[in-house]
């Protein structure tokens, strides 16, 4: 059940519903709207939305058919800005979000996050656990990469974002990074998603590889409901006959059912780079609210999956076409040098 | 086997190479490569490659390892244009085609035809008869529905493609439309691919559901080896979870293996307007030739998927978008406005 | 809208009705069922059901919600018994259609339609025109593969099937064949739908790669409503993140929904023999009326895809379970030992 | 590196050669071969194969290629048998697991339990804990529920499986359990999957819905890399564009790659009960070594998914076709009544 406040709607009048629909056993959340407070209330009580609408203040009183509630557009009609440090994600700046696939030395690290800032990126990503498929397989420098990460973030003024694997991580990843990602295959691990739901900290949540866009609002609204918020939903491919295809339709899609912003990963679709880049280009011009980018300084090198990281020149060129395609679409990318300028 | 010749390689040359070649009892293809002629020789009889190589005028002899031999990249280094009066498809101008789904009325296509014109399009499509999934289903208003889109199209200036549904059909679509489309469910339609490939007419071959991009360069190899090199790609969607994906990753891979142009229809992936005009934009921004788009004056009243069309003033600002979008990725969509003022 | 009748309606009601609903526009089609006349009429026309029930010799009028009418259950409560000489399709014998894959030579077909007769197969089954992929690769002995068919059917005393690959083929198939089979890639080649409906001839339709059951009913409808209602759907796998995943599924929902013979092709489903052999148990025990498998004499050297044609022996075995398999779900395969005995 | 011993060799010769590994770093796993010690040697050091082959009662060495190694055949040739008290899975027997989707009250658990017993199923399934794609759906009973159905096992001699959701809940499962399973979601939860590995309890791993046999096979090794062998594998369907289809060959590739025994659960495949039971018959008929069925007693009443839980009726009609269908492919599963008979 979503209440909708009129504007003029008191604070007393707002907290006098919610201690009623609480006593009644609901939990209550409460909408940042701009013009008006929103109410959601959930539980399992059937409460009458008659009595409900007759309470001052109170200018309408829905029904939301979607089974998630928290993540609807019904209960948030602004696309929610997240704000970490300097830069806010879900606002009119498409925000980059780059680095490597996995840490592999402080040296990398280092070389890495310079390329991307000196390019525009905002936010630097970096792999220090990994989730590998075998258990045979490299599995990450661990606690050492994140504190390589924490290290060039500061260095370059940068937001920092990491895949944490498993609940018992969360604590030490609170120390080092600002936004906690979630990878595909852990998107239903109910319990992984309950026990992030209770820091209160930003949550990049992958969409699984065979996950609807109904399933990953669930997922969604599984960390919302524990009273973390600032959730962004990361599309990165779905498995078809062709084993992993980008969905680039989920980015409309996600923005017309939800307000949670929305960030497209392009690496997981290819093993070619132009491919990389054209759906990057493509993710900004569907409406992307930002793009996960794997970048390596010398991806020859790279420990794995070297194919699918851009060069820093590649990178370079991505990022002067991303700007022009973000405003065509009523958005921006400023370029480093005119920020440089005008500071 | 793909015989590279040299760019002093005379025409006595080459034809020499061919004559030999034919009575070995092969079929030759030569590409029109800016550069230099280039011999596709396609047949069962094994050939030593070194006698060829020795020959005069050669420069190198390739065995192409994709089995399609005429569409790929080796054979002919740059993108195909296929120039159809005043309009090129494959060029540095991005192409629009728009129009009905559905042929309604003469009405109806000229309001629509005059709509498309006036925003630029250049080229108008329509169904006039309909492959329906349905024997029961409304099958379209067949030859005159052809005789209202050719009279639209002249009046507007718009060259005209229209899907053809056999092979008894092509001699009266030959005589009506600029471009023969052949829709998704015929693309392994191999006996309709070859005796299409037997008219020496443009053709737009939409990529099948479940098809893969080898597959759907195989069902254009087909048309080619009949002599008909004028074939564009048109990616609309893959069958998966989720139903139909339209799969971005594509419009990069198919150019990267063919020089064929890639046409983009995003109307097929969705039932929201949104989704569509966002889905354009993206296949822009990955590098797409052209977009086919559904356009309909009056969507609420069309006869059958009037959400997938666009109504006038979104297909307006639409265009509006795209225009800056191709500039990002180095082509250009003229305003009608300025080719008016330059006219 | 169905129309059933009442156990004593007269020849004269029954055609009374259908004259009465052809003088309205509609097109009526009768269900043989053994218990009473079920009329199916079809057309734009609105007719009040009221009325309809209202005449004599009527015991309800249904509107069928599916799509399809002919093929659905509704219209034709007992599973369709196709006889073909002395092999009845769709009653409690399974029957299996074993042979070739492809035609390669008089001899092959001679020794592999020994072998399947002399194990109970009771259709010959052979490709004679191959739809392949590729304009290049093998397409088959044409017309004379189906002498050699035709000849080795009548000296084993087999039915036979073979695919016609388009429409202008269907005579000359029909002076061989007593089965047309449409392939997978044209179950949606409407024109050769209608075309093949209009002879009245026994019609094995295999479910497209990517069509879902409704599509997959809806194409047999094509054909039974140009009046050909002897159609057998061939469940053979579909398109998925595995490339082709056989459907085991799709018997009990194809029988569900439809009086429509199902026979299952497990060879499209695999490279390993072991899995042809495991696959068409399956397809016995789920409930299918028939099975299709490739046998090769010498699958090592075969033309094609000699990995999913079984050897004798392993056909031999497989005929041995398959008839335990039979009994367990109400059904049978007469051993051909049995059969010579009761002789 | 998998090293076969000689039939001959003593176990003085396999634990020196064990020795020799364990000193150069690599970590060993022995298999329970009936005929000969067979011993897995994994690690990143690189080990010359020549210097292992000359060490005396060695057979030979091998290169496994598949990433798995611990599930593959090559380690293992026979099927792994898994004995829980008097059952035993893997063996000749094929083992019907059969129970409630969701333990929803101590009768409900009493009445379905001794219904399956009485029909010849060994394993009681029930869900205790509820992983739900909502937040807001029904949880299941927890520890209660699991009171609930070890009672019920007891009572009738059956052994009992449910599902684990996270680490933290193993410790309590296993005073309850015989078997832990791991669902769908988790199956690339690979903390959950290393946790569970150390407790050395048989474990069903469910196939994730959009995994690979690879990825498959990949967590079963995950779990047995820890030390915990006896781990069954459940197919019950994978993401199509039919959104779940059950994948019938999964059953003889998985049987081909790996010893360990495979389950089926067709109950995530269908909402019609004739599907499930078509499916069940057809699992069997494919080799499987056990089914997991739900059943309720008062489907119609089921807090969920009571379309695909089997009424007793109908599992009874069900477990008797079964019977004839494993005599058909080389195996059994005793008629209640004649173990009865011959206690």
């Amino acid at each position: 059940m979503i209440i909708v406040m009129e504007e003029s709607a008191s604070e007393k009048q707002i907290s006098g519903i919610t201690d009623t629909l609480v006593r009644l056993g609901l939990v209550i959340h409460r909408s940042m709207s701009v013009h008006r407070a929103i109410l959601c209330a959930v539980g399992d009580r059937p409460v009458a939305l008659e009595n409900i609408k007759a309470l001052e203040g109170v200018k309408e009183v829905l029904h939301v058919k979607e089974p998630y509630k928290l993540a609807s557009r019904s209960f948030k009609p602004e696309t929610t800005e997240i704000k970490i440090k300097d830069v806010t994600i879900g606002g009119r700046e498409v925000i980059v979000m780059a680095g490597p696939r996995t840490v592999e030395s402080r040296e990398q690290v280092m070389a890495i996050a310079e390329c991307v800032s000196r390019n525009g990126a905002k936010v630097l990503r970096g792999g220090a656990f990994k989730a590998r498929t075998s258990p045979y397989a490299f599995q990450g420098l661990g606690e050492e990469g994140l504190k390589y990460l924490r290290e060039a973030a500061d260095r370059f003024g940068l937001v920092l974002v990491s895949e944490v694997m498993e609940a018992s991580q969360i604590p030490s990843f609170i120390k080092y990074v600002d936004i906690l990602e979630i990878g595909a295959r852990n998107m239903q691990n109910f319990s992984l998603l309950e026990e992030i739901g209770r820091f209160n900290k930003p949550v990049l949540l992958n969409r699984g590889a065979a996950a609807t866009v109904e399933e990953t609002l669930l997922a969604a609204e599984y960390i919302m409901s524990g009273g973390s918020y600032e959730v962004m939903l990361c599309e990165r491919g779905i498995r078809t006959f062709l084993r992993n295809t980008f969905d680039i339709s989920a980015i409309p899609v996600f923005k017309g059912f939800s307000h949670l912003p929305v960030i497209a990963d392009p690496s997981h679709t290819t093993s070619m780079r132009d491919e990389v880049a054209a759906v990057a280009q493509a993710a900004v011009a569907a409406g992307a609210d930002g793009l996960m980018i794997e970048v390596h300084h010398e991806p020859e090198n790279a420990s794995c999956h070297g194919m699918q990281s851009l060069p820093p020149e590649q990178f370079e060129q991505l990022m002067r076409r991303l700007r022009m395609i973000a405003k065509a679409v009523d958005r921006h990318m400023l370029s480093p040098l005119i920020e440089a300028a005008s500071a």
